[in-house]
């Protein structure tokens, strides 16, 4: 089962028509985004986060309308994304999607990103994906991999996020043979060549994007 | 001397107004950044890039205007930000502010970010700062570091981009002792606690980052 996860940033990077049509799939609302998420009509099996950035008077809104609320202080020990995950982990879920995670302050673009490197999530890292309207990341532990091109996204990014070793490209547009590197870097602007392309590598965590130069 | 750099990302990022008051000083225009300068009534002293964004037309238009162009084949060595912080080098600029670097595609925002990491230009990673409407960062090696608060940024943010050894924040907010890390990790939403704090850290690279939530 896919839990979803709208968390509070920027509303120019929400793919809102994607997410309109995942309405009956469950969802979670991270702090604002749970207020979007009644707003457009998805009522959340959870509304969690400090909901910092909504008001008294909001916050009194979803009381009435979402059935599980979980408020915590600001200073707590897990972000808003990180409570959000949480509960999609506790939920079962075998896809974890994140919307709202871009845009914006890059602190906790950043944030988001790495999430899934922590070691409580790391276990998860390959049910993770953020997307926003340009932008599909998804994660990878060493292996070697089949990837499907994805509707309207021309481009294609390996971007390792940790030190990695051995990583190839072994059919895309722009080939690369056993590549090593002790500092991050985003092979951007790659593309598949085929519906399916391959790829593999021996150690490290790489995020694989998909994008385009259009928001959709 | 400071060197400001406009690349060809997303519009909404880009400060215009803190362009505008630096329009006597020396700007690269890189890709469709260039034609962005000249629309705002600032000759940069090169146009650089492959220009893949660019109509013909677009192109004519700035070899009447820029003395200095420099096109590259899209397949080149070179990453259009690369190409333009190289130059930056060249003109022994003591600051490289990089605009526009930001939103939209996260594979070439990532890039961007990760630049200053790479050999070639670690030797001057601490000139370069990237900066975008909500965003200003800055990067660290080694060492003990007394940093300034900017004016509207109400946030500070530790980010390590590899992994690092005993990171300590002094005196801000939340403070920090001697943390280390295997994975990159966002330190978000920190605040400073006077017009200068202090921190330090013993083996790795850390961006600090200070942000807003309104948009400046």
């Amino acid at each position: 089962m896919r839990v979803n996860i709208l968390v509070g940033g920027p509303l120019e990077m929400v793919p809102t028509e994607l997410i309109l049509q995942r309405k009956d799939e469950k969802w979670i609302g991270v702090d604002r985004g749970a207020l979007r998420l009644l707003r457009w009509g998805i009522k959340p099996v959870l509304a969690i986060g400090d909901f910092d950035s909504v008001t008294g008077e909001e916050l009194q809104g979803l009381e009435g309308k979402i059935t599980r609320i979980k408020t915590y202080p600001p200073e707590k020990d897990y972000t808003d994304t990180q409570l959000g995950v949480k509960f999609a982990i506790q939920e079962q879920a075998d896809e974890i999607e994140i919307f709202g995670a871009t845009g914006g302050r890059l602190d906790h673009l950043l944030a988001n990103l790495f999430l899934p490197l922590q070691s409580e999530f790391k276990p998860y890292l390959t049910k993770i994906k953020i997307i926003d309207c340009q932008n599909v990341v998804s994660y990878y532990l060493p292996g070697d991999y089949t990837i499907s091109r994805l509707p309207h996204k021309k481009y294609l990014a390996f971007v390792n996020l940790t030190p990695v070793r051995g990583l190839t490209l072994k059919d895309e547009k722009y080939p690369l043979q056993n590549w090593s590197s002790q500092i991050p870097f985003s092979w951007t602007s790659n593309e598949f060549t085929a519906e399916e392309n391959h790829f593999s590598f021996e150690s490290g965590i790489i995020s694989v994007i998909q994008c385009s130069d259009q928001l959709k």
